[in-house]
């Protein structure tokens, strides 16, 4: 019986493909711009995130990260959500690697007001103040929640009419895209640059890109290698990630699918509460309406060879990704069942 | 007609005593801890505010500032209420300094719930996650208000639960602790380190108390080197801040009497909104009911000779201090109702 | 013709058996820690760099910042020869990432004086001075010299008695240790961690190792996250990366041969000045003993299908990797003599 | 017995005439470019060290931090002498502040090759390098020797062709002009910035200039109150320091003639060695030829009301300065003869 694992995305596997690709890979030494693979990879990357260039890095985080080093000074203000990636999952490396000042403001799951925005954004006029040097969006949100397009378009709005960048934290914005039913660079309009992920539900072993203007991309070539991300033969994962950019992009639809039919299995399960309407790409969330025993949940899905995190603050969460089929789903909402039974 | 300057506590000159203490101060080389009045001055501040030891720095945000940088590493975090003078007018210097990252919160006028306070703790044990290492409180607040005592002691509950240590941006503890009617270290009580201001208020020319336990002031007093703090004949600034400490600090409740008084005759002129509840120290804060003619309030202003900033996003402050009598008071509001006449 | 590119050894090609271990390596997410492959090679790195622990970074200037911040407090002094890696070629990354103080020594192509170091030692006491937190070492060094036993034993001795540690840059220690007949615990006895690239020689993708006592590798675990080092699937880079350390360090002999060979081809070549005992693992460098057209040399290199960097203040460098066989060799010299032929 | 500080120059007390400055003082609140004295300093000191304008800080470390944070961005790199201020007595503020990479080279007693600094210089061109953004210079040195006009402007020539400023910490700068019988304009015409100490031999209890370019100072003006050195009625230090700058400047010839008297008396006792061309300035530095009793020469000097610092390394230090006059120097050499006596 094959291992479920749905902890997160980010357990996902390369696919086959990916692993002959890998195999087959033309490499080169990147440092020196060498590697055509990379290049290839860099390229297709910018297109289609609709910006001028772009440049692999190691990981989302290393990406998100290499943004802020290039867009800021020490001092610097970032305005970023309070329930942000940024904030919560990079272990304050904004501040220590890039010595700017996080202004984190109220986020209901990755949706910011506008107008809240604009009131922090200051110039560094006075003599006391910090000048605002980048806001930071995420879309999708690293809880499962989609950014609507207007909301996208309003903070761009104002960062526009007051002159400061945007960066999207779009580790996910191809669920994102999928979900809204756009392309992708419907969404990366909003940015001056963003960060998608290859691995996650696209499923590259290794790897995320940052795109943005030929500006910003060169500052951030220099900065990676500085900040140790300056690798060499990467068209091994430069291989991978162009079959993450160029085909599983359009089979997200599907792990979003299978993230609905499981909240619909698990809705119906007495004990569990859960909303429907939350589940917009590949993540499950939901709550337990009694006291139930962890152990034995955990237990019961360790018998199902389930592999998912305990629930925290009594919620739970659970992520679809290529390798779970539809027909796995059945599997895990009875397991559950089992687990929280009386 | 003797210049009535409003426009801030920070504009105090020093009295005529604390010249005459500046000229016969003895001194010493402080670097070397010789500086007998300095020895003197942190003495008395520690006794006073209810610490182990004190440390005499030349600005309020220098003391801030060096208390993080004491407290950090970089990469942790610090919780800060969103309006407090730590984020908007110390230049953003804790990331450049101290590599931290703010997590700021909701604060009305300095007034944060505990509650919120526990939520944001992480003690940084899983592998995403940074540490709270500092939460700042500002009491009073820098726009005029008093945070209570119960709001105080709220957070200091949840910091001791937590073990997160808890520093008091106090510029202006002593005018709480006036307002307040209670010894300062009724408030002080409630934190691990103070930063109180000799200047504003206390009208000594230069200089700010940093005070906390024997292990914080020693580290704080290296850095406070490193930071460019240690400066040499001391005494000449620590003399009148002894002034300031023990002769100015009972003299604040007469310029609490005074906004109070001015915030009355504000309140009966036509176009003035005044929330009286809202005068708690030395400032007062209006709006107008009307357009008014900014340029010819402030010439009202300059023909009686007052100095005062102009009005910002609509409302204007006005601030006591010991060079502004009772007496004072009435040119102010006759030059303010003059200035905004139709 | 196949193309030989002597430029660096960064430019390796996986082997074939390492394209086959990528496709084929069983993988797992390694920020859960559950990457089975990763796990392999840590263990095998620790055990064969005589550490207690090793982690997985994606490159050599990666492991080196991360020692450095692992090691250091911001202000503090790291000692390092003038002419090392971390000065020269991490672009400024100690002071950025780490905050440290960089105490360059004078340094023979890697070699520093013990004694020199020990009167840099500094541990802070005095409240002007910084604390020497860690002395850095690199061997072999990035020129292409071995650094002697004695010389890494001496400066051990040195920073044992004073309590510091030492790092050791060790981005060919493999290559140190085959010049120098030894097993590699023999150099990296005298560190207390060593960072060592699985990728220029030992022909990996991707990839270097930092190893040392289990405290820090646990903490430059998760201040890998910080930096954006955390990867996922990374068993794909830890498969090549194993057979690196057990297969291509065995080899490594042969580069070194072929280097003497051909710098003994270069000897004999009149316009080529070259000291044959400066060829120690596998760089060979040498001059021009009359003015030459370099554009004239590089064209010769072009023609027969070599890649090699132009001459750099009058010495030029050629590296020997496993993708120059023996039998290259001549066409090398001999383009290289009539590239300079008057 | 009136008390011999002669440990530093840092000891000296203000003069009667700057206690009365300092009460007599013209003040207002400096952050808001209010005080008339501060004004009155900054233009003078501008003027007299030849630069379009200049800044009042704390202490000297801050003003050459401050300097370092205004010319560079994190992982520049910093030229400056090993045996520098910058280096030994900064507490490793420069990397922690401004996150710069320090490139210590061969300095004897600050003076520096300027040759060897050509050869150190990077225009961060190459994606591993880091950009040499500022070179310091130190003069007179800490340790009292003064730099050749040759040296400076050697130096000064390599940095305009290579296009790096050049800040000079002359925290003694009017002692090295003294010595070298030039205005104090023939040595600053060799450097972009100087940080001068109106404290020291100059007497001021408390502060310090920065002179440089408008751009720079303006920027320098807002980092300083990023760094907490904003102060408010800096005027109570601006008056002594006019009096530093236009009174004590002519007679720092006596302390200089002191200390060569001193030393010529040193050199007659029996047991001290002592380089007489090496009295450059106000400090007399010597070694002893037989072993000392240094507690009993300690109790010598106690004994008739002096203080020294006891020999460091077994060289020791004697400073003179305002404070000391003429007929002071037997009594100090008598109790050095008397102390070290067999």
């Amino acid at each position: 019986m094959k291992i479920l694992d749905l902890r997160s995305d980010t357990v996902t596997h390369p696919t086959a493909a990916m692993r002959t690709a890998m195999a087959e890979a033309i490499v080169g030494d990147d440092v020196y711009g060498d590697d055509p693979t990379v290049i290839a990879l860099e390229t297709a990357a910018a297109e289609r995130l609709g910006k001028e260039a772009a440049l692999f890095v190691p990981t989302g985080t290393f990406g998100n990260q290499l943004a802020i080093l290039s867009y800021c000074q020490p001092g610097d203000e970032v305005i970023v959500g309070d329930d942000s990636h940024i904030v919560w999952h990079e272990v304050g490396g904004a501040a220590l690697i890039s010595g700017v000042q996080l202004r984190t403001i109220d986020s209901d799951l990755g949706t910011m007001n506008a107008e809240k925005i604009r009131k922090k954004i200051r110039h560094g006029v006075d003599i006391h103040e910090p000048k605002t040097a980048l806001i930071c969006v995420e879309n999708a949100h690293s809880n499962g929640r989609v950014i609507a397009l207007e909301t996208m378009q309003q903070i761009w709005q104002v960062a526009q009419a007051e002159g400061v960048p945007v960066h999207l934290d779009g580790a996910r914005v191809f669920n994102a895209a999928s979900t809204l039913q756009v392309d992708v660079k419907t969404i990366t309009q909003y940015c001056d640059s963003v960060m998608c992920c290859l691995s996650k539900g696209l499923a590259a072993p290794v790897g995320s890109i940052l795109a943005g203007s030929h500006a910003l991309i060169a500052k951030a070539r220099k900065k990676r290698k500085l900040l140790g991300g300056g690798m060499r033969q990467v068209g091994v994962l430069a291989a991978p990630g162009l079959l993450a950019l160029n085909e599983m992009t359009t089979r997200l639809a599907d792990d979003h699918r299978h993230a609905q039919l499981l909240a619909a299995q698990l809705a119906k399960i007495d004990g569990i509460v859960i909303d429907l309407d939350s589940v917009q790409i590949n993540m499950v969330w939901f709550n337990f309406s009694r006291e139930i025993d962890v152990d034995k949940l955990m237990q019961s899905l360790a018998n199902a060879n389930i592999k998912a995190n305990p629930p925290e603050h009594g919620a739970m969460r659970l992520v679809t990704h290529w390798q779970i089929e539809e027909t796995d789903l059945a599997r895990v909402s009875q397991a559950i069942e089992a687990g929280i039974a009386r």
